[in-house]
């Protein structure tokens, strides 16, 4: 604490993300990356940076990407926003389109960036429970908030909304904005990007992080209606110019244009999901279904932290959060099939010795 | 105007950057830009990425980029923040330690995105006059302020303050933190990270914008205090725990490791200024001492805004800015010899045939 901090940075409690160690032998399944790396012709458009396109100023308005992004969905291009990763998209949403006198709800147990957020901008929170089975309740949330956002499918659970329940949430909410936060969507959901046309309230963010395999390039976006995107615009405007350089502007248009290679990839992680998430529940794992890329699993005995304390040692990182409700569960990222085996190698020998036959 | 926009999207004056019109033949001297480009080692750097580095997220700390730059200024790791351009390193500094009760003072002629971040955080903003002859004089600051923020060399401007008058300055103040931000120090004037170590409220921001000719990669940082670093982290860890995508950390690091590229890039374009401003001057305009990688030159009879647009005609860009005081100026950016050329043949065309002779 120093005297020179202003009240805001005194107050603030930042987020941890999951931690980045480097080291080749290391299974990492702890912050939901795509095991398998980006298009190819992501890579060759990287490689045919000149040096006039690093000199220069990029395009603020990253005019390309938006273009692309729209014309994946169907969208105008001015219905599209695009920020330096999903966070500062969300983080330019709470401040333009979701402070407001009254709190802004969201999920008790969902992106833990968003009460953050919260934080930074003098939000208040209202906490939406979710059900016994971990699931959003889409009528719990309250009549009148002055904002929701919640991830579909929800963070770190996996749980999915179908549309109806999204669109009953939107609809019934037409006084404020609703935000779907999409970063999972692509493995298993259906996106809220077909309902922009219709809701002047509806803002949906997503991220070139998880399918599209660019966490390393810090590329996201949102797509609403155009008077919510300007609203966003004039708060990017107001904080810097130009959010997203040169290299990742051409980058992620390459990505969205190698379609093929996004299909691959998603239905692959897929696949790998269910054949773990089946070897997980025979070994007396409970799963809750996910329409992510990582199983949300809640450890034999409630040992969650024994798990995680024990995959560490062997070389395997997953996420344990220290919360109530969620602390016996571990967060397991879907790897190569390789790296799951380890895993599952893994969790079977600590189940078989002093693992989860000993325990209550 | 929308009724989804928050109080402050509502209220928000965005910041307007020099257009980024890209036709191949236009002399582009409007932004500052180096027309050098980057080292050679900055585009290997690029070129060497793999799918591995762009599928993990990157390392949340830059903590490679911070060590190189700590030790450029012969200081700690943890007297280095970096961020997504210095415009992002700016914003956070105005939210977490320029916010204060008493207001944040700045010159009346400087960069012109300061109000918009005053207004983005609520920040009251003092201005403070420059003197007759366009320089910032340090001893009209306020004794009371809740902080201080000033460029050096001034933008647009171009006048430098010794390091003798920024130190009277910042002893001066010691109750709150001085900001030096110096985007174009390294065209002719001393850096005050000399003087980090010994004033705890001392903050410097430089970019790698200018000099090392990396506008379009978008890396900025700060030097400063410990604690007043670790403000800076608290609220960029609470925005966005990854501002520097991965191939933006290593490129920059390759920057400061080609020192003797740098050199010879700066010294180029100083002796460019030194000429074009002889010329200049020759023509009847009237320049400020420059310490930038621009001129800020008033134009024979004060007709600015007519010469910008001539010059427009010829496919040469330059800055007007439609302000008291400074309505009267062009800024130019300094470009190759080559462009600069042209820049004098139209000037000189235009001030023989209806120009400046024609104007009072």
């Amino acid at each position: 604490m120093s005297r020179f901090w202003s009240e805001v940075a005194r107050g603030l409690s930042p987020y941890v993300p999951g931690e980045q160690p480097r080291h080749p032998r290391l299974v990492k399944l702890n912050t939901n990356e795509s095991p398998y790396g980006p298009s190819p012709r992501v890579l060759a458009a990287v490689a045919d940076t000149d040096g006039d396109s690093l000199r220069r100023y990029p395009d603020p308005d990253a005019s390309a990407l938006r273009a692309i992004i729209a014309a994946e969905f169907g969208l105008a291009a001015k219905q599209v926003f695009v920020g330096n990763g999903s966070d500062e998209v969300l983080a330019h949403t709470f401040l333009g389109l979701l402070k407001h006198p009254r709190p802004l709800a969201f999920p008790d147990i969902s992106y833990s960036f968003y009460p953050v957020w919260c934080g930074l901008y003098g939000i208040e929170a209202q906490r939406v429970p979710l059900d016994a089975q971990l699931a959003i309740d889409v009528d719990a949330f309250p009549a009148d908030c002055g904002g929701i956002i919640l991830p579909n499918p929800n963070a770190p659970t996996g749980r999915l909304l179908g549309l109806d329940q999204i669109e009953r949430l939107i609809a019934g909410h037409s006084d404020c904005v609703v935000v779907v936060d999409e970063a999972y969507i692509d493995f298993g959901g259906e996106s809220a990007a077909a309902l922009v046309d219709r809701y002047p309230n509806l803002l949906v963010v997503q991220t070139l992080s998880k399918s599209r395999a660019l966490a390393g390039l810090r590329v996201g976006f949102a797509l609403g209606d155009a008077q919510l995107i300007e609203g966003l615009d004039r708060v990017k405007d107001s904080f810097n110019s130009y959010p997203l350089d040169a290299i990742a502007q051409r980058a992620a248009v390459a990505a969205f244009e190698d379609r093929a290679w996004f299909e691959d990839c998603r239905r692959r992680v897929v696949a790998t999901r269910e054949r773990v998430a089946v070897s997980l529940g025979a070994l007396g794992f409970a799963l809750l279904p996910s329409a992510a890329n990582f199983l949300f699993a809640r450890v034999p005995g409630g040992a969650a932290r024994a798990l995680f304390t024990a995959l560490r040692e062997e070389g395997i990182i997953v996420r344990y959060f220290d919360r109530p409700r969620i602390d016996e569960y571990l967060r397991i990222s879907i790897g190569t099939d390789e790296e799951m085996d380890r895993l599952l190698a893994a969790v079977e020998a600590w189940c078989g010795v002093g693992g989860a036959g000993d325990l209550p």
